[in-house]
């Protein structure tokens, strides 16, 4: 529990008895999985609240031959707020595995960050897909209680207890990566982690570096930048760009009913396309496909439904030590806290020296790369190294500008929402990048 | 020639003898054609000055089973000026084929527009691959006059004596489109035939409508949605963008060498990327593939390297009835005459009554939607069916927008400069729609 801010004292969370539980999480083999698997897994839950009995479950995979390697540890985080980064994270975009349309084996993906990490993808916060509560109900609970603060303080104690569990990655250099609503949880956990390094008297977590995909950093600015997206992408019309430029006042919360009209005509105008990816055919048969295979090259739209058939596999849940439940998606809060803005925590990180590389999709419209370029401008760094294009495989894998403190704007090119999912190739060429700590390649 | 405007006796245009000719310009089969062709496919020369011994190649496809249908005939217009509507048009976007990666064989687009249509491809100005002039060598020429206004007249010559060399279409309705360059063509072209139809002895044309693909509507405002679309799809920095708004005037044409800096930085922040298509992969390797076969569905960015070793065989040059000759893409020209803008034209043609429809493949950086939008408005139409989108195969196709007059906006979702290559679907679903005078499906 907390002791005070003693340093020689302090510790800020529990850390329960770990002996064994690494050796009890290593997963044999994951039902369907193809041969040639060439590295460990492992799953499990860690207890991140004894009293409530509330624990997050977790995926673990090593770099192939980890034994032999250095390579750092990668803490990946969905957002939502409560959406899977066992579904999305690990089975649709980074992990070594996605799900073949038969949804119920998997394939590789060559294209996996665990080719140059050690990924944990976290299950969070409670109430998330295979994470529970004891002492939450569908009517009441722990669950009500969500929001951006628990669910940094949950996630600092699932990892210090998730040290304590594998130590050897101790020591190791430590990444956060993630996407969406993460935009939030990334920064405040690394702030928690900054704050906890200096006060605590428990593990220090080596945090080296964050990469915040198409993240949630700024309310308004983003609201502001979505509309404008949608009509530079020639998804609305004039008439309705000007009207939410005349009506709406996303800053300072006072939206018309004018203002409302027309974001609710933008919404209209747009018709049933992915907004998550403009310009990606959309899911028009979910059904199982039996023999049916799948490719990292050309995402499947249907790719939700044969990951949430895959999970809900009986197997499938044991041999990932989970809890036999309903596994879906993303589970609806209501949300407790949620500041409008997280720019000015990510300004601080930044001056702590931790490297910060904010990456996007340039083919999202829900947080677009002009809602995050016009949030970064608020923050008026000076330019280090200027805006230019880099590369992955001969080709433009997307554009990067570099600014003074260690932050770095990274687009990647042809990518929605989910940049891995689109974009494997490109995605791997510039997590390895951040990972080295050098900007993407900038030649062929 | 030319006889005075006397309606009784005026006649634009020679009318050569054309006894016998569409027999001799069928063709029998083209070399690597796939089986199962079920269409009549014609080429040929067409005379268009006698004296200066001017010929403009055509390759003309029917659709299936045309004795039994009354389908309309569409006269396709490739840009440049002086790129080739059959390297271009015919063998890479609307024709019935495409050409194998091996360079040698054909495939079949099952979305070409001869399904719908009856097509012809005119190589002009003559100079152009197949086109030619007598009176024209390396060094001196008739390709030396070539511009707007001769090309409007030739290209009208070519259609009067081709109604002749085809009687049976005469009557029929008869529509134009075009790609780019061609935005100045067909408007012209247009003029002219509506302006004969009222003073010759001739025969009329049909003319109900034209449709212009990513057309170049207005030099100045082009330039201007140019760099205002690499910003907004993420090619150029803020500081380019700001450079360039701040320092170039491109409608007065007082360029200041701070412009020429701002927009060379544009141009390098892009990268090696193909601006025609801006998610597009491009080009690595250009080499023919032994027994590799194309897709309609999956666009190969080699293509123009398979057309151009096809094109330049000599049996096929014989089956299309051409001269034997070096076929190139494109051809150089010192254009003459290049009005600055053409939406007074547009505008006159639309108080006509012909039908006028400007489509536009959206992820195009040559003459992007942007520039498009912002060249419409200065017409200042008023809005008949506002923005929405519009679908094809259960999908958004892209979004149309409808004025008073007949004028409609209609982009293309996912298509670059060359709309028919990249979505060839989409684009058989809009054009079919243009035919019958209606807007394309609003419901999936």
């Amino acid at each position: 529990g907390l002791h005070g801010s003693n340093p020689s004292t302090y510790s800020p969370v529990c850390i329960e008895p770990q002996d064994g539980k690494m050796e009890a999480d290593e997963i044999d083999a994951l039902p369907g999985q193809p041969d040639g698997v060439d590295f460990d897994q492992y799953a499990g839950y860690v207890t991140v609240d004894q009293k409530a009995g509330r624990a997050l479950f977790y995926y673990f995979v090593e770099s192939p031959r980890n034994s032999l390697s250095n390579n750092p540890l990668i803490l990946w985080l969905n957002g939502g707020p409560g959406c899977s980064s066992l579904g999305y994270g690990a089975m649709s975009e980074l992990g070594p595995f996605r799900v073949n349309s038969d949804g119920q084996t998997l394939f590789r993906n060559d294209f996996a960050w665990n080719n140059v990490a050690n990924v944990i993808f976290l299950e969070f916060p409670a109430g998330v897909c295979f994470s529970f509560s004891n002492t939450s109900s569908n009517t009441s609970s722990d669950y009500d209680n969500a929001g951006d603060t628990t669910t940094a303080i949950d996630t600092y104690t699932f990892l210090v207890n998730w040290l304590e569990r594998f130590p050897q990655y101790k020591s190791r250099d430590f990444f956060i990566a993630d996407e969406s609503y993460a935009g939030h949880y990334v920064p405040q956990l690394a702030s928690t982690i900054l704050y906890n390094n200096e006060n605590t008297n428990q593990t220090v977590i080596n945090l080296k570096g964050i990469a915040v995909g198409n993240g949630l950093l700024d309310e308004a600015i983003t609201l502001r930048g979505i509309y404008d997206n949608f009509w530079t992408h020639a998804l609305n019309s004039d008439e309705t760009y000007k009207g939410i430029h005349k009506y709406c006042d996303f800053a300072n919360d006072t939206a018309s009913e004018k203002c409302f009209d027309f974001t609710g005509q933008a919404d209209d105008e747009i018709g049933d396309i992915d907004i998550y990816n403009i310009y990606a055919p959309i899911c028009l048969d979910s059904s199982l496909k039996n023999g049916s295979h799948g490719s990292v090259h050309d995402f499947d739209p249907c790719t939700d439904y044969y990951v949430e058939n895959y999970l809900n596999i009986p197997e499938v849940q044991k041999a990932l030590h989970a809890n036999q439940t309903e596994w879906t998606h993303c589970r609806d809060y209501a949300w407790t806290d949620r500041p409008p803005t997280i720019l000015p925590i990510l300004k601080n990180i930044i001056q702590s020296g931790v490297s910060v590389w904010i990456y996007s999709g340039d083919k999202d419209g829900r947080v677009p790369v002009a809602a995050t370029r016009f949030s970064l401008n608020v923050l008026k760094l000076g330019v280090k190294k200027g805006w230019h294009a880099w590369y992955s495989e001969k080709e433009v894998g997307g554009y990067v500008v570099e600014y003074e403190g260690g932050l770095a704007l990274v687009t990647v090119r042809g990518a929605g929402h989910l940049v891995p999912s689109n974009q494997p190739q490109r995605a791997l060429t510039f997590i390895s990048s951040f990972l080295q700590g050098t900007l993407p390649p900038s030649t062929p």
